[in-house]
């Protein structure tokens, strides 16, 4: 099953491109997932089948139940003493009234401060009642959520091609089902806890976790919005008009600096919320100084690592687009996951910023490459055709106005090179850009060709949706020619594989 | 109307502890009553039966309505220029679900933070609508909440007694409708920003707000509460044993400065929110170090000067017990006040913390000399004869477990000097307390006697609650002596005026 022709890569392709799911309603989907859903940690696996005949029984039929284990953050004692795992089961109701119900059911501890969360501990049956007899249940779906770390050792079947290889890393690497849901409950749940104060707020998932590229094992970046309007625009029901409006706090003349003050003292705010009230997160760092200041914090019931920002909604953007290449030609998702994979292996990439390439860098240049070949669109296509729905701007003035419905795409972008398999791909990607002369080129996925650089830096990468901006501007010269050589000898090794087969 | 006699007081008396209204019944009222209300800014006092017109005609009919006017706290460009006055209308409606739908039709302010609250704004009727037609309707209380903050200047009618004076004096200084209702508002509005985290979260005013011996001008003391069950016990329904409970989040591990380090983090985070989020607050500070920490803000809606404490609901029952004694004998409020606005007059009491004697200190004085007069009782007895409902035990462990049913007192207590004017007693307390023998004796309202001090201050009043602690620990020597010369000087003055007569 595994063994996929390019043809039928490229049939796949095609059905992918006819129903896909546009961007902004995989959120919807989710984030109500998400608002059924509540998380329970249980003693163990066996439990699961316990809690299912539980919830249904007292609050309502569930459309889902996942069980998943990761390991304790709680420092050990001793270095020697096994890590603990912890085993949580994921429950979405059918309804929300029946979510409700079970919330309101729910019991605080005692001793503690009295926190509400969509997040529980199911106990075991009471003394005097007979053990419990709910038969294990095989239908629960269960992982190990902190598997599939280390991206390359993965059984290959013997004899497969590059092409399958790279599809099954892909297929292997992407985020699971159980995973997906534990990051859109994380957001959902740091949602509900801004509500009370602003209750139009509104968290997203953003980067790798959301844009089809992602691992289990990728941070969840995520963004809270004051106002969902900017990414879910609402068609203005007319409204009788209202003498009423609701007081407001005036902290700055909203100038441009004012404005980051009130980005970085909200941060603080939600990070100190995180840190001190908020059960299931530790390790709070604030990173108020770099250009998007961030919180970052680890759950630790889900064992993701999180980054925290505020009010910056071009990241959603961002991996909106990102998502659209992978709907537009289904060969993008298998390349970035090779090249990220390789890009780590070889330690081109470091998850600790520095004067190294990043995997966003990375994923700029496979688009732009997939460009170079005519099989993904120059975005500037898709600002040049979009439509009066696909109006967006951010709140610091990005547009964020581009095609969104793939469908009408096929009006104005004629892809090419089809048939080219993703052994090829990979091949003419390091060929592209170990001949790439970083010194005179920049990179543009606007024009979609590489442009003469207008700043004198060892790389340039345009930012397309902040276009002053250089995604490569921390990368020096020697990590240029450490990534050429890098390029050059990825070539030589497939060369020699292709010769020896 | 205002001329009482002294035996229309006892029979005030009399028919005030027959039909006296429990503190908890009071607070549970008026938390009520703010809930179903909402603040609106208004362009004048005009403007006030056009909102109660609107009001009613859109969400449904009002239990009350108060106008009132406070002057804004915006700095003022220039020294000359004259200071505004803003205008507010309380709206109280008949029923929560009028307010609620008022509350979502009310919009959000352009480019501000998107906060809601019960705190609004109602513009003028649009553009090309006729002018409002709604009549002036006059039965609309109205009031500046800036007035009546001199205590002395107060017109007495000619030939008054001092004890008809004292007792004009209490009636005109006394917390009014609105500003009681500015109080709860002003705390149900913070109880409501916290209660996203801590649903069971409970602000409550504490203070001479609620004890019955307050001022318009008075601040408001307020302490939150993660839990209200502290002081509304409820009846515990037996319910099903439910097996889910919240997680929680382990901050520490439950020793004393811990749970101080809990108490400061926390409040600061509530300063936090107060300063940076909620719309109508200002000049927030921080008093962590003081034994009982606060947050200090001040409403710019209300007016009010604001002190926020955190988990110290030994403030609440204290303020319970001396509304009691407002209610077992009502000349107690009518001698406090007076007492209270002397003392302001002849600067012996500071609001600024220090080594001059606060009003707090005057209100234990008072009632112990009281009981010395045996119109109040002991406080030992309220303990003595508490029953099981009576008991509360604060976090901290104080036992507040007193007899709180008045009625119930005169199986316990058999009162004496029910005739003495307030006259009289005025002069006995200065009396009483100008021979004190403060450095050999401490008072004590358990005992209602004065006893031995167990340690070597300058004053000692036993902290009725928290028995260890001495309430006028902060006075030295110089304050007594400059106190009991002051005692001794408004003793010859009343002397002077009753030979004068
Ligand atoms: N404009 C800009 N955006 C960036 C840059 N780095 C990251 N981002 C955005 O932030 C998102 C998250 O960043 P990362 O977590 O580093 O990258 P990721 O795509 O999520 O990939 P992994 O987390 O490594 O799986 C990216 O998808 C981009 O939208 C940058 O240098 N410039
Ligand atoms: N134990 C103790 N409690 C105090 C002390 N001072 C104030 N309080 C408590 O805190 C409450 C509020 O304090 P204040 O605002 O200073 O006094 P108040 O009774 O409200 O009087 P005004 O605000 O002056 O009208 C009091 O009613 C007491 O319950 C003190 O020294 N010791
Ligand atoms: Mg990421
Ligand atoms: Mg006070």
């Amino acid at each position: 099953m595994l063994k996929l022709s390019a043809m039928s890569f490229i049939r796949q392709s095609r059905r992918l491109s006819s129903t896909y799911v546009r961007f902004d309603e995989f959120l919807r989907f989710r984030r109500n997932q998400a608002a059924k859903s509540m998380l329970i940690q249980v003693s163990g696996k066996d439990s699961s089948s316990d809690v299912k005949s539980y919830l249904t029984s007292n609050f309502g039929p569930l459309a889902g139940i996942y069980h998943y284990s990761v390991a304790s953050s709680v420092k050990r004692v001793t270095r020697s003493a096994p890590s603990v795992n912890y085993h949580w089961v994921i429950a979405e109701f059918e309804n929300k009234a029946s979510l409700e119900e079970a919330l309101k059911a729910c019991r605080y501890p005692d001793n503690a401060v009295p926190f509400r969360s969509h997040m529980c501990w199911f106990s075991k049956p009471l003394m005097g009642l007979s053990k419990s007899t709910t038969p294990l249940d095989n239908s629960i779906i269960s992982e190990n959520l902190d598997e599939k770390k280390s991206s390359l050792n993965i059984p290959l079947p013997v004899n497969s091609t590059i092409a399958e290889q790279m599809k099954i890393l892909q297929m292997q690497m992407k985020v699971s089902e159980t995973s997906m849901r534990a990051r859109f409950l994380t957001v959902h749940h740091l949602e509900q806890s801004v509500k009370a104060l602003f209750p139009n707020a509104c968290a997203l998932p953003f980067g790798s976790s959301v844009s089809g590229i992602g691992s289990n094992s990728g941070d969840l970046d995520l963004v809270l919005l004051l106002e969902e309007k900017g990414i879910f625009p609402k068609s203005k029901a007319r409204q009788k008009k209202i003498r009423l409006q609701f007081q407001r706090k005036m902290l700055t003349s909203g100038g441009a600096a004012d404005a980051r003050h009130q980005t970085v003292r909200t941060l603080e705010l939600l990070g100190d919320i995180v840190r001190f009230f908020i059960p299931g997160y530790s390790q709070t760092h604030k990173i108020l100084g770099a250009r998007v200041p961030i919180i970052r914090f680890v759950s630790d019931f889900t064992g993701l690592h999180c980054d925290l920002c505020y009010g910056n909604s071009s990241g959603v953007f961002m991996s909106e687009l990102i998502y659209m290449m992978g709907c537009i030609d289904n060969r993008f998702q298998p390349l970035i996951v090779t090249i990220r994979s390789w890009a780590a292996a070889r330690n081109i990439t470091n998850p600790v910023p520095g004067a190294q390439p990043t995997n966003f860098m990375f994923v700029m240049m496979v688009i732009n490459f997939l460009q170079h070949k005519q099989i993904l669109p120059t975005w500037g296509i898709l600002f040049n055709n979009a439509t009066k729905e696909d109006t967006r701007v951010t709140e610091d003035g990005i547009d964020c106005t581009y095609l969104r419905d793939i469908g009408e795409l096929q009006k104005y972008f004629f892809p090419k090179n089809g048939h080219t398999t993703l052994e090829e791909l990979l091949y003419e990607f390091f060929e592209f850009y170990a001949n790439f002369d970083f010194a005179a080129k920049g990179i543009s996925l606007l024009t979609g060709s590489t442009s003469d650089k207008p700043i004198n830096t060892a790389m340039y990468i345009q930012n397309p949706l902040d276009r002053q901006l250089n995604v490569s501007r921390n990368v020096n010269i020697n990590e240029v020619s450490r990534l050429q050589n890098e390029f050059r000898s990825a070539l030589r090794t497939l060369e020699a594989k292709s010769s020896g087969q």
